[in-house]
């Protein structure tokens, strides 16, 4: 019997249940790569569970009930307790974060949040560990999902910020309430958050200065594209310390709509997503993006902390697969053919594609001369399909050269 | 006197030297982070340095040497001498990782390679703590630099192979011998990393396909333009057991050219970067991109590899410094007045602005009937000096709402 990894979960809303089942989904993944079997010890809600039995039953509490009181409590009693704790709460950090690391250090536990900014973009790690001593320049995020979605409707329906939030509603990609998302409240803890972790200095959430999207109209985003622009609610974490700021040098936090150029890292991130991009003298530039938020999502970095805390780091554990490694792969392809500007040419070549099971996707065919050029975009298919079908087709006697393919990527990517 | 820790540097070229400076640079910052001082215990080259001396004084070995003997030697020996090891060798790890994993955890000492595939995109660090536990289902990347600045160029100005391959030459993104770049060879290494960490199964460099770019043409690249896609070295590590594959299950590992739909998460990333994606269920996907070599930022991974190693993660140390929080910051702006269309408005805001410092970029006027519409885009300015302007733009006499603004953030990203 292995040893077991007691978790105790404070919380069994949408982050809360998701984590529970994800937990358990992968226990034995988990078992594997840390020798140790995680197990749910007891789960609070407003009307079950107690928190010192769940204490004292854990090695490890998840908080996931959101707000200050009783969640600061709790975490520093579980702190004070020598339990590891791992919280997704931006409130909770980013008014009393210094306290919380204190009593972590304090009592040798660590505390771990990386759900707390950025939905499952892992900025927080990235911050902490690969950048620990790097010099931090600038942060700048798309840090929350529902008004990225709102701004990306605008832009593409072209319709007003009210029927963009009800859709946005509708799809559950903003809450009943969306007052803290669409005016920027949100953001400003998570950005708190980030400036804290970049700059070493301590950051309370009163310190930054934020604006929502609740102002925008159809209007600027249609002058926005006459000017070539993007518009999105951007979190700025910034070294100051320019002549335009006679000279003081400090740090600014601040969250608002802002338009980018399209070069800019963030400008191509749309719909319900978040990215964070980091710049250093060292490293240029980091982005990092991914899915803003969702249940299963924000669970999934709530594990990747829990797994962090039960394990010594980078230890590369033993292979527990022995996978085939297979060649014979689907892809769709480019075709590329060089023939005799013939009648029956196109007919001949869908024919041998046809005779394979390959379908065609798109033609463009050009005359140069008595020559042509036959260029398709192919379904995806098998590649040895492919390959019996190319070989025919080499065949034919109006080809001039060897027929030329590249893959493609097909667009159904991420489903 | 802070305790020491001691690190020993196998070589001393591009990524050695750098790497060398930036310790010497950071080390009271890593003093702070960590309570060690970091120090260089030796240096070796083919000409200066021994080895076995350099090994016996340190805590922790950084292998920048490159190439499979004597590195893999050396990086067994230091293991098995129970010292930390960071490496940056994509061939040594993607040949014999398993053999150097298998020493690490047997003298309980750690092994870490982030600088090995990608650049400064964390992508080991992601796969190995962020998604410990997660099911992945499919890894795509962009993770040669050389490659991708070369297809950009080739999209962008229409020149041929050779010609785009000596621009990056000239530019320093491609080496005298550029055989392992162009070929594949070097992003087939990296996929086998990936897909080991990825799928939790032993991977060799050997069982990976790989294809180089040198066979495409600018015409490739102009009928991708026709069809919407773009052109990139992808490297693809999946797994595979879909019915087309006869029931058989495994992994694919893969490098070839690949045409991409422009909704593709890596069809945006351009010039000498790298970018990795992730797919899993519970995270949907994550986006990972930063310029793909060069090196300071490569030593800047080695360093964040060596700072891991020498703290336990995840305690956020006490702030080492009090920056204060600047709220008068300089940006650009997007102003939008809805006015009287009456002779001589443009030149009085135009003047309402320059007295106050602030200078146009661009105009759009739009007339409406009786009114009209005056959007502008302003240069970078300290926003006091803007809102200055705004309120003696506000009180003019021909204006027929409360003027607008939004931020503009300028071009100059990254720069
Ligand atoms: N949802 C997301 O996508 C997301 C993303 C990132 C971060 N987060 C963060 O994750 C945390 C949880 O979010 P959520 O969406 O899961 O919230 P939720 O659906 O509202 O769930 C909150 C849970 O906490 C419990 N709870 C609240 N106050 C309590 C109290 N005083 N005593 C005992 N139990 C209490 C609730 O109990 P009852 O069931 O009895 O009401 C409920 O089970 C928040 O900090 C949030 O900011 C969420
Ligand atoms: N350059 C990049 O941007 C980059 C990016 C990612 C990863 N990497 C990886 O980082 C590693 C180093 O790359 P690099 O570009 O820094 O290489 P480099 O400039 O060629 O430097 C190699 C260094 O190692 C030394 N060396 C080589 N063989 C040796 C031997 N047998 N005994 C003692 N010293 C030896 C060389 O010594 P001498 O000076 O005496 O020749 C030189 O100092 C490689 O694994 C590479 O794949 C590089």
């Amino acid at each position: 019997m292995p040893e077991t990894f007691d978790v105790g979960l404070l919380g069994h809303g949408t982050v809360g249940s998701a984590f529970a089942e994800l937990l358990d989904a992968r226990t034995e993944q988990i078992e594997t790569t840390t020798g140790l079997r995680p197990r749910l010890s007891g789960v609070l809600t407003r009307s079950r569970g107690d928190f010192d039995e769940i204490l004292a039953a854990s090695d490890l509490i998840v908080e996931v009930m959101g707000g200050v009181d009783p969640a600061r409590e709790y975490v520093l009693r579980a702190l004070r307790a020598g339990k590891h704790v791992v919280t997704a709460n931006k409130q909770l950090l980013s008014r009393h974060g210094e306290e919380l690391w204190a009593a972590a250090r304090e009592h040798g536990v660590q505390l771990r949040f990386e759900a707390s900014v950025g939905g499952v973009v892992p900025v927080i790690r990235v911050l902490q560990e690969t950048l620990a001593a790097a010099h931090i320049d600038r942060v700048t995020g798309i840090v929350n999902g529902t008004t990225n979605f709102i701004l990306s409707e605008m832009a593409r329906t072209g319709e007003a910020f009210s029927s963009a939030l009800a859709e946005a509603q509708r799809l559950g990609y903003a809450e009943a309430d969306p007052t803290d998302d669409v005016n920027g409240a949100d953001a400003a803890a998570k950005m708190a958050i980030l400036a804290r972790l970049a700059f070493d200095t301590p950051v309370h959430l009163d310190q930054v200065s934020y604006e929502g999207i609740e102002q925008i109209t159809p209007d600027d985003l249609e002058y926005a594209r006459e000017f070539g622009l993007g518009l999105k609610l951007i979190g700025t974490a910034e070294r100051i310390g320019h002549p335009t700021n006679e000279g003081r040098s400090g740090i600014s936090v601040r969250v608002h709509p802002a338009f980018l150029y399209p070069g800019h890292p963030l400008a191509s991130v749309a719909g319900p997503f978040n990215a964070v991009t980091i710049e250093s003298p060292a490293i240029t530039e980091i982005t990092i993006s991914g899915p803003g938020a969702g249940g299963p999502q924000t669970a999934s970095a709530v594990l990747g902390d829990v797994i962090s805390a039960m394990i010594p780091p980078a230890s590369t554990p033993e292979t527990s697969q022995r996978l085939p490694v297979v060649t014979d792969v689907a892809s769709a392809f480019y075709l590329h053919l060089d023939v005799d500007d013939e009648p029956g040419v196109l007919a001949q070549v869908a024919a041998a594609l046809g005779a394979h099971g390959v379908s065609v996707k798109s033609v463009v065919q050009k005359g140069l001369g008595d020559q042509a050029r036959l260029v398709m975009v192919l379904h995806r298919v098998p590649e040895r399909q492919f390959m019996a079908a190319l070989d025919e087709i080499a065949d034919l006697g109006f080809m001039r050269s060897r027929p030329r393919f590249i893959r493609v990527i097909e667009e159904e990517f991420g489903v």
